[in-house]
């Protein structure tokens, strides 16, 4: 059944946790698990300096997920829970447009971002917010899609 | 740092969901959580019958991640584990072509990916493997990709 709007909302307030697919230069799907926090009708995502599988590469590339997003904002996230129960399972995907700010264009709206990331994650009293220059996500959130198996496994978000 | 390739292996044939990208007719990425079972450099995915967000629509359509691969089999699926603890992290990246077996296209194959998810996955005493016409996705693993923050994020794995 479709998710209920209410939980959508509550989900992608509450959740730790989703699955950024962007798309490659040739076109290609590719994914990576990010924290993210939303304000309004975008979410906010940093390049923190939690470890990441390569840092900037030779010539000081950038991560492949700003990388691609420069190139193609067309961005997808999926929000979703596992349970050996599976009449308990449900997702939340959200199609949106990605872009990127870096340093002194954050602005206003990336202290609000960096405020709700940290009111999230009490992680970030140890993890640094950012690593090198000050870098967020943003994606502005144009169609979320969600399902769950039956009404059991969203009623903790549904209020 | 990179995840062991031994914990990777395991964590492919253990781990119980996935999230396959694909690419849609225009270009953007769209994502699903899968179940799926590895035989060999093959992984193996049900359209079971779990309820869909939707069925087949209008003139009998196919679900959105069979009509995608149909056109681009190139996919990305994701495993990870979300933790408070962020030195727990880990993900690992499988980069693929996919394939669709239908009906009798699956053959010997087919009825041994079916026996793999059977045991994976006990709950198929219950659900249906699957719904109409016999039909599984195929994933041809073309690369493995993966992190973990740290040592004992994947101890469990690594045997």
């Amino acid at each position: 059944m479709e998710l209920p709007e209410a939980a959508a909302r509550r989900i992608l307030d509450g959740w730790p946790v989703a699955r950024l697919a962007s798309v490659t230069a040739d076109g290609s799907p590719h994914q990576v698990p990010i924290v993210f926090a939303r304000i309004g009708e975008r979410i906010w995502s940093p390049i923190d300096a939690k470890p990441k599988r390569t840092a900037r590469g030779p010539g000081g590339a950038e991560l492949a997920r700003v990388r691609h997003i420069r190139r193609e904002p067309r961005v997808s996230l999926l929000l979703d829970e596992y349970a050996e129960i599976w009449s308990r399972l449900w997702w939340l995907r959200v199609d949106g447009r990605a872009f990127v700010r870096v340093g002194a264009e954050l602005g206003d709206e990336g202290e609000a971002a960096a405020l709700a990331l940290r009111r999230k994650y009490p992680q970030y009293a140890q993890v640094e917010l950012f690593r090198d220059t000050p870098t967020l996500i943003g994606i502005e959130i144009t169609r979320l899609a969600g399902w769950c198996a039956a009404e059991e496994a969203v009623r903790r978000w549904s209020g």
